[in-house]
């Protein structure tokens, strides 16, 4: 059956006018979700010019650009839009292997399934090693 | 290397103190990511009951049974929880096989890479036929 596509544009903007818009981590290669942050526009065009994941931190109120510290940047492969221009995925290979600072491979480690809860992402590396004594 | 897992507990527990948070939704079978919606704690607690994704609509500012209308429910297969305890992590079985009211199968369906532009969801259904002329 051929469906239509008119009602799509291939355009990516997202709309900022909503304010801060969530962005889905994904890494490229093997379909995990890594990790959820929040993206303005500064840290949209960041992504963009560099190639390189910027995010805004809720938490410290400035532009962060992910691995800047400890090297483990996320290299950005490609990037999707919603259907409502307001969430945003980014398909990233993510150098150092982990996307959370507690050194776990993906943000998202715990997970439910069959009435289980169970650690579902590996240990990568050691925080510690990497941040020094760094609060979060 | 053996890397200790003495900082993570394995509970689920979504830490709603801190408002409405985002829910991103992936297939189960496929990891493709469908979509992204919010949830507060009443759709959390009806998600898990039912086995049913529920979000909180806040165009509608009210509890949102996913595919309550066409009956493209989304069946919860596991569920993962951010490191922050602020993001969560649902894998579905979308059923109907779109998530999308645009009738795509995910509501990430633009993507940009190596500079071009592409659709990259395929269009499963005519939201017209799914939905009539209803407004989004």
């Amino acid at each position: 059956m051929a469906i239509q596509d008119t009602d799509a544009t291939a355009d990516i903007i997202p709309d900022f006018s909503k304010g801060l818009l969530p962005a889905i981590v994904q890494d490229d290669a093997t379909g995990e979700v890594l990790m959820l942050a929040f993206m303005n526009e500064q840290a949209f065009r960041k992504t963009l010019e560099t190639g390189e994941a910027h995010y805004w931190s809720r938490s410290r109120n400035e532009l962060w650009h992910k691995g800047e510290t400890s090297g483990h940047v996320q290299k950005v492969r490609a990037l999707r839009l919603d259907c409502d221009n307001d969430a945003i995925l980014l398909l990233v290979s993510q150098i150092g292997g982990a996307a959370c600072h507690t050194g776990r491979q993906s943000c998202f480690y715990r997970e439910c399934r069959d009435g289980k809860v169970h650690f579902c992402s590996p240990k990568i590396f050691d925080p510690e090693q990497v941040y020094g004594k760094r609060k979060f």
